[in-house]
């Protein structure tokens, strides 16, 4: 037996990087996460301890501060790619870059009908992603969103399921479909307007939910992605991970009450979960784009 | 030495009550977290076992249900004083009765820019909060929401403080000013447009701190409820929970770059928590209104 | 109207302290999270910014970390005593100062039979607590722990309830018992051994809960508080905040099974919620003890 | 451009069981939080929304808890392949089933020395996992934990790293190194004893943790996913993934008071993250052991 080390990457988790842009008395904020790793030749490190070739963490975590100084933060995508390529072509020993980002969104705060210049709120609950990677075979952006939470009342509907002995739940035509939806979509090129592309998804996504009878969540979720890589040329693939945030609704008849689908309890745990990809069969190649881990998926 | 029991009560909390209003097709949504405490003869329950007294939490969380359907959900407020005249008023040995309501806050969905009937996605980051207690010495209506994060880019500075041996802070005289709002406010009375106020409340609170030249986040904090108590006669008390949420400029001077206020980094803990109640002094006594929980505060 | 501004404090929250004693090689570890509030002349910064009054939490924080070297960290509610008495002595307009403490617990690593000299895992999932609180009325201590999770599988029943029209409930006399258990114990003195009382209440704890057979919640937390106050003569008074996690029996009966109390669904909400005082009637006043936040409860 | 579904997967999502065994009056548990995932022919449920083959993931609930108590948990890993076994065997469109479980520790209560025979409190910090997958090319197990928390107070060392225009750390020869280490590995085989094994993994990575004197967490990985597959013969990868819990040394000088590595103050973000996979050279293919989530990664 010979063992062997495999598969590694180091970085630096989750800086919080906060830019204001103050040109003008009207400011701008763009409020992120940034995770940065390396991949390259660092087997000494493990084996033997030598730091050679290993980019210490705080490092990047310095670079990842005054990227958002020197190049500032168009995009996460655009900001993304500039310290992928910083890293692997102005740092010797390394090879491959991952930069993964979460940008948290505010909302310009409205005084007496006018937007303020320098005050916000947190808006929403959706936490805008995305994942870019630069190596020798080349360069990957993923776009995407986590925790989108999404209910629709009625127009969903879940019958004709298969059964076996373990079954006992009944046909429904009429129920809530409610999701906290995370989506992982794939260019095809890192030419992209990345925010009007952003906004774009989003709405293709909540228009597909909405308007949609859905016979299955599953469904849902494929028109969801399909409508995506039908209408934005650049984007051809996407994956969606999708829990059934389950709403029962609540016996009300002990108590002399009839409940058509008005009263619910929202459950927590247990909860379904879909996971589907939808792609272009005619795509090229993913690439490194979705090894987010090395260690670990 | 005679132990004995002291305060007490006890209930069902965060049930999480859904209520959709389906009379016409354009359906109405109230999300809810409802927590019910009862007060009462309950030390027979303690001293021996006896429960002859005690409403089980099952039937609290029964009644909660029942009441989404049969008196509705025109606000918190209105759900809860109902609620806990009924516990008070209907079941015998209930003297006291205390309801803790959180709402989420969900946007209608917007498809090619109609509003949809029956669907929203979950919105913004503040939860609306309301607790009633009812028992014979009256009725209390606290009102609230907790998690409104909000931060301004300039307009906050902080010099001047007292210095001691321990003193390492510099002054400042523009920094970022960043907070999650904890607001509860109190109400006079039981005859109020409970949900117009929530929203005045709300954007008042804004304007204060978006407006103000702030000297400290004590003194924004006091704008922010002497406001309200001054324009909204129904309310005459605020209190406020403030964490100073840091953002620290990052030195770039290593790097060969400025950093006049436009690269931060947001750091998690420690934060300052600033903590104060504004109040009509003319106002009537705030009897239970504040008594949030028998045993641990 | 005269609005005016009422009860406030502000301190430095979340100070996560680690101190390691090396006087050997055999090391020691204190894990805390510290938090500081003051109280005293602080209306002009409120009214006018004014901050001559105020010593920075920035200042507090660097005390908190100097203290943990200077004065070391035998127990919590010691180096807490110290810090408080440090700032309402040492700091002219300082008038009374809160501390509240969280100490997480780490088991020495047992390598081939032997303790370790410095290597640590974490242990258990309950935090140690104290809130200490010095002005010119006196000195007091409130020990605590919080996340105490605690399960017995017999031996807890629940019946002989009230029943009114929104009772379904049926009674059981042997059911799973789990809670967390959230505990605060006032002492009458701070002339006390901390450590050795910390560990013997927990153990009396955990003895009332699991020897008593309940019929109710209320009786087991009636047991364990009565028990602390009246074999530990320093602690005069001990409040419990009890969730009743609800461990429902499934229904294997569709399926051709028996469930004799042997399979469980552990349900996250809606929980019961217990809360309750027991005290020492001849114990001295509470004084400040339980103020703890001066803005909201 | 011819759009098509790529991978997917369904099922039910942390399924909280927990089974009592009562058989005498030392009571045994087990408390897990199950989630099953089925692959097969669903294409027809995404496109057009026929549930034919479905299995609804409340009949996956079920079966869940029925075989809790018909199989019984004797460790996750056995009760997980069970469970894969029957979706896959016994089902006739299920191609391939998933099992995650998380195992929570609960430490019997000792009262007066005595081991209590119905009455624990849960244990530590970290969760035993595990991962089972059956299809058609074979049985697949991963075993695993996360959220060890493990400390070391000397005995770490990072110096003589690469250095570029954004690198300002020093070098330490003595620093604290923690971490929250997720852990997982794979087996070459299905008839292990799973419950000693585990045992010995953990006993064996907090060994090499304790006892080298690491030049990097890196090498310590290294170490102690090397040891793993070196001292036992079933377990052929190991995948770790360890956050590197700064402590900073807290500068006290201007307070007049030397720090030698004995006051750190606990930084929450950013955090460095080392991920490695360490094999044996000559295992057998990993198959499907580590296809995770169909989605997304």
């Amino acid at each position: 037996m010979a063992i062997i080390l495999g598969d590694n990457q180091y970085g630096k988790a989750e800086n919080r990087v906060v830019r204001i842009v103050r040109d003008t008395a009207r400011h701008e904020i763009h409020d992120l996460n940034v995770t940065t790793a390396m991949r390259g030749p660092f087997g000494p490190a493990y084996l033997v301890g030598d730091q050679t070739n290993v980019l210490p963490t705080d490092t990047q975590k310095n670079t990842a501060f005054a990227y958002a100084k020197s190049v500032g933060i168009e995009s996460i995508e655009k900001y993304g790619l500039a310290l992928a390529r910083h890293f692997v072509g102005d740092v010797e020993p390394i090879v491959g870059a991952r930069i993964e980002i979460e940008e948290f969104a505010w909302t310009r705060a409205v005084i007496d009908g006018v937007e303020h210049d320098h005050t916000w709120t947190r808006s929403g609950t959706e936490t805008r992603t995305a994942a870019i990677t630069v190596d020798a075979s080349g360069e990957y952006v993923i776009g995407g969103f986590k925790d989108l939470v999404i209910l629709k009342s009625t127009g969903s509907e879940f019958a004709g399921f298969l059964e076996d002995e373990y079954t006992t739940l009944a046909e429904t035509h009429d129920r809530v479909m409610a999701t906290s939806l995370v989506a992982k979509w794939r260019f095809a090129s890192v030419d992209v307007d990345w925010n009007a592309t952003y906004s774009k998804v989003k709405q293709i996504m909540i228009r597909e939910f909405a308007t949609l009878q859905s016979l299955a969540l599953q469904q849902t979720l494929w028109h969801m992605g399909r409508a995506v890589v039908d209408e934005i040329p650049e984007i051809v693939e996407v994956r969606l991970s999708a829990p059934n945030k389950h709403h029962f609704v609540v016996d009300l008849s002990p108590f002399g009450l009839e409940n058509p689908g008005e009263v619910f309890i929202a459950s927590d745990r247990p909860y379904g979960l879909i996971e589907a990809q939808v792609l272009d069969g005619t795509a090229p190649p993913a690439g490194e784009s979705w090894r987010f881990s090395a260690g670990l998926a």
